[in-house]
C-alpha cells in the first residue's frame, strides 16, 4: 500500500464550500506518483512508464478545506501489460471517495503497450491490499 | 444531446505534450453544466441541484493542444433520484474518451437525495442517445 | 487587440461562491494564446516561442460563475527580445481585473532569448491599444 | 516568514516539460494560507479575511516536476487595512520566481475592507524578512 498526504487548498473548493469533484483525480494521480517513479524513474517523458487508460471514482461524501486528506492506494491486480489500483480517500476518519484506476504500461518510444517484467510485478506486489 | 466546444489550454497540458487526463474531468463537468443548470438555473449554491457520485472514464487516446474539442452528452437513465449521462469527447474526428457518470439529485438544505419530478424527466427526454 | 471568451468553470470558483483569484492566470495565459500561436505556430515545444517572464494583476472586483468574462490584450510595447501586453478582464459591463504581462522570445534550442524580427514586430503593431 | 514544502505534480507541468506559469499562482496561494488562517481560523467563508489584491510574480527561471520546491513567504509591510508579502520559490538551492502580494483585510458580511487591528499587526511582525 502507498499512502500519500494532501492538504487541500483554496482553489480546490468550490462556491457550494466543498472539495470540488475535479480536484480528486488530480490527488488520485498524485497518490499514484510513486507507482509511476518506480518503473519510470526519469522526470522527462519518453521511454517506459504507466499510462491511465481507465477510472472509475465514486464520491462518497462530501471533502472540506482545511483538513488533510489521506490517499491509501493499494495493488490490486498484475496483468500482462497493465496493473489495477484501488484508491481511498480518507478525511475526518472515514472515506470520502474511492477509485479503481487501470494503468497501461506503455512504451512511448514505440507507441504500444508492453508487457509487465518480472521484476516489475514482484516490486509491485507487496502492495497489494492484504499486506498494507 | 448536449454538445459543448473546448479549446484546450497550455497549461491543461503535461510534459508528455499531451492533455494531462486530470483535465478531462473539468471538460466533461463544463459539458454537464447545462444540466445543472436547467434544475438549478441560480449561480449561488443551495437550492436543489445535481451532485455528482459516481464518473467512469476511458481515456481511450492521446488528446493535444492546438485543436478543439467536442464533448457529446446523452441522457441515458432517468431513476427515481438520479439520473445518467454518456459523454463522449472528440478530437479530430474521433472518440477519444467516453464517460459514464451518475448524478444525483441533492436538496442542499436538507443534504438529502431527493425524487426526479415528472417535469425534470420530461425535460430531459429529448436528450437521450436516440434522438440526439 | 486580442480579444478572448472564456465561459467560467464550476471548479474555477471557490468556497467563497466567487471566482478563485488562481483561475485568472489560467484565463489570461488563453487569451494570450493567440500571440504566442503567431510566432510558434507548432503546437509541439522547442523552436522559438515566447515565454511568460513577468505578470502584475489587479485583482479589481469579484467575478462570478454563471456570466461569461471576455479578455481583451493590447500589445503595449515592442522591446529587442520581449513584448508587453496589458489584458483587460470584463464582467457584466465592467473591469474586474487588469494584468501587464513582459513575454520573452525565447529560443528554446539553444536556451536564450532572442531579438524579435522586423516582421514579428510589424505584425503585433496593430493589436496595440490605439488601433483597437 | 512562512516556509511551505510544495511537491509538484505531473498536472502541473505542461508540454515544454516545466512547470506551468499559472501553477506558481496556486503555489502562492497556498504557501499564504497560514496567513490567512491567523486571522480567519474558520474554513467557512464569511466574517473578516485577507483577500487578494495584487501580485506581481517574476519567473526567473524553469521550475520542474521531480523535485520538491520551498516557498518562503516574508510580511513586508502592514498597511492600515492591507498587508504586503515578499515570496520567494525556490527549487534546487536556488530562486526560481519571486511574488510581491498585497492582501486586503476586508469584511465579507459588509463588503468592505476593514482597518488591521493592532493585535494583528503583532501578531505578523515576527514574520518580517529580518527576523526571518
Amino acid at each position: 500500500m502507498f499512502q500519500t498526504t494532501i492538504s487541500p487548498r483554496v482553489n480546490e473548493t468550490n462556491y457550494t464550500g466543498h472539495i470540488c469533484n475535479t480536484s480528486i483525480p488530480i490527488w488520485l494521480e498524485k497518490a499514484r506518483e510513486p507507482i509511476v517513479r518506480m518503473v519510470h524513474p526519469e522526470t522527462a517523458p519518453g521511454g517506459k512508464s504507466f499510462i491511465l487508460a481507465r477510472t472509475e471514482i465514486d464520491f462518497q461524501s462530501q471533502m472540506f478545506f482545511g483538513e488533510d486528506v489521506e490517499v491509501k492506494t493499494y495493488v490490486v491486480n498484475l496483468g500482462r501489460t497493465s496493473m489495477t489500483v484501488e484508491q481511498e480517500i480518507w478525511q475526518q476518519g472515514k472515506i470520502t471517495a474511492t477509485c479503481k484506476a487501470v494503468m497501461v504500461y506503455f512504451d512511448y518510444d514505440n507507441q504500444t503497450s508492453i508487457e509487465l517484467t518480472p521484476q516489475i510485478k514482484s516490486a509491485f506486489e507487496i502492495h497489494g491490499r492484504a499486506l498494507g
